[in-house]
């Protein structure tokens, strides 16, 4: 397993990893197999989306606020019951396929981690599984 | 890894996929592992659901359309950030089990392609890794 | 694959189910690989989130209800359309990392089966792959 730390520095933010695991996945030198990446966290999660137009993940952020904001109706101690649900919707695993030696991915996705509760610390855990599949 | 290509026809549609992919499954002739579906788009999402009532497909996208619509809050300037957000929340990518030769699935589940920006040519990708498990 | 047994006791519930399946992976006695969890159900889903305030499973629930209620805008004739939407937007299948005999978990995580339409017995099934990864 591998570490890529990552350190956010607004509450809710949307961050590019898709180099450093590109980086891992050269590193790692298998040509083909699948990549398990994992958010070891329970108020920041990751996803897939559009790399292009950086509004894309604005959109994201202000549609979770909205629907999911903070409020006095939830009972969690820590103030921050909005970034656990918003983690459990976006999601804490991925899989990725490897070819040839990279990671595929449609034209227009990168990989993304999302800060719900930021500004923190963070880590993303990748695990390769080198191919035996067809 | 195999694609299975995908044509829809509407804004908003769930397209059953189980069928190939349980053919890919039978042609691939190993008896048991783990099979990694990815959806390679940015508006699109795979997911499982019930494969008897098709109004729960309804259901889905009827409350997806109302809790997330198009709407001038969001900036992306190709007006379809509600496609992004509905494919975040419902997922990229997906795990499903073989054992004896199949896919093994809940009685009522079916696995569904879940257009939200179409009519697109759409593609599925999918890597199987023959069992090494226990 | 090994089948975890679970009865629920409410229409909507979180139960931690890690203790279960840490004892899965002590038993399978392989020292690192990749945990795969799948829900075989439409109307549950598997996540993970917070271990330690109880809150915060209450505050899922308290959101997803709010946000998804039962509706007779809603076709499916089992009037539980919202148990199959949550469903879909928590996720049905969960990848977990094995290192040195045991699942890797972030400090606050544990692993969760979410009910949206119980009581009802229900399962979650693991496929373990040692490793062949890096």
């Amino acid at each position: 397993m591998k570490v890529i730390p990552i350190h956010t520095d607004q509450r809710e933010q949307i961050l590019d990893i898709t180099a450093p695991i590109r980086n891992l996945v050269a590193q790692g030198a298998f040509s083909s197999g699948v990549l398990f990446l994992f958010c070891p966290h329970t108020t920041a999660a990751i996803t897939i989306n559009e790399n292009a137009d950086p509004d894309v993940k604005r959109d994201i952020l202000y549609h979770l606020k909205k629907a999911i904001p903070q409020s006095p109706d939830f009972k969690h101690f820590e103030d921050n019951a909005d970034a656990h649900i918003k983690s459990v919707l976006t999601g804490f695993s991925l899989v990725l396929i490897v070819e040839n030696g990279k990671i595929q991915l449609g034209r227009w996705q990168g990989i993304y981690f999302c800060e719900f509760d930021g500004p923190k610390d963070r880590e993303v855990w990748v695990k390769a599984v080198p191919d035996q599949g067809v």
